[in-house]
């Protein structure tokens, strides 16, 4: 067997707990290589999107959102969930305008990075927003409330680093704007 | 109403709707301050760590995991889950042990983020650990197969640039290491 084999888990059955709006629960049991049976919760979902926005005086875009989970405003990159079948790229679009009733005209993927790949399957693609244009009419979703704000890239870097901003989609989707000439 | 007022959300209510080993799942019915009800539905979790532990070669310290909810072997920063009222130091201790096999002599916390805040409560304490020594005799968690590995930290980066390393919090503790001093 190979060290990747060895790695590997196999399903043996499989429950959906719960089919949700967001969440779709199912727990499986697994074999493990070594023989030991155990128990993975699995939350399915239909992946997401993060938008590194950045306007014409380089200032980032952010939403200030409650975020019901953990009980407080939390500041964030603009972000939403694909909807079914929806490109990655079509889903920024739309979710940029949404949520800070933005346009952009450059578009550039950055990277996917998986949320917390222990109990999810969620992954977020990371995009590169410039160009932006205020869009006349943009309508926000009534479901989510949410402030929109910018400030310069060292600024948001300097929330980051005193604990302001703790989103971990936000940190990933700076990581790799720095790693690529950023 | 202040702007932070109107952003905030109410629980009508709450059903549990699963009670697992990981993964507790609330559904809430909630009220926004436009007066719209919604559905929260919310992954409990009891929080974990991840570790950025670095060698006496500058080397980082990273293991490779088949992640079952991804279906595939990712390489991500060694991380774990709290044990109920387990103090996020002494886990990371402990998990550092568990998945590399060694102990470190130096932590210090670079940050906390939050991992997908749109339905979980999920916070992972980071840490930067060093003086690491092998630990003898360590036992590894039989649940969990793993694999160590080490790589200096441009190659870790050169990683995450092609996109070979797509775990979040592994970016995330990364971008919190280079905003300090890194």
């Amino acid at each position: 067997m190979t060290r990747d084999e060895e790695l590997r888990e196999e399903r043996i059955d499989s429950e959906l707990v719960y089919d949700g709006k967001i969440v779709h629960l199912e727990v499986d049991r697994v074999r493990l290589s070594n023989g030991h049976q155990t128990i993975r919760e699995v939350i399915r979902h239909q992946g997401a999107v993060v938008m590194l926005a950045v306007d014409e005086k380089q200032r980032v875009l952010l939403v200030r959102q409650y975020r019901y989970p953990v009980g407080r405003i939390l500041m964030e990159l603009p972000a939403g969930k694909l909807d079914p079948g929806e490109e990655p790229l079509a889903c920024a679009r739309r979710e940029l305008e949404e949520e800070t009733g933005y346009a952009a005209s450059s578009w550039r993927q950055l990277g996917s990075v998986w949320t917390t790949p222990g109990f999810t399957d969620e992954i977020i693609h990371v995009f590169l927003a410039g160009g932006l244009e205020p869009v006349e009419g943009a309508s926000p979703d009534e479901d989510e409330l949410l402030e929109a704000v910018r400030f310069p890239m060292p600024q948001v870097e300097e929330m980051i680093r005193r604990g302001e901003i703790q989103d971990a989609k936000t940190l990933a989707a700076i990581l790799l704007w720095r790693l690529q000439g950023g």
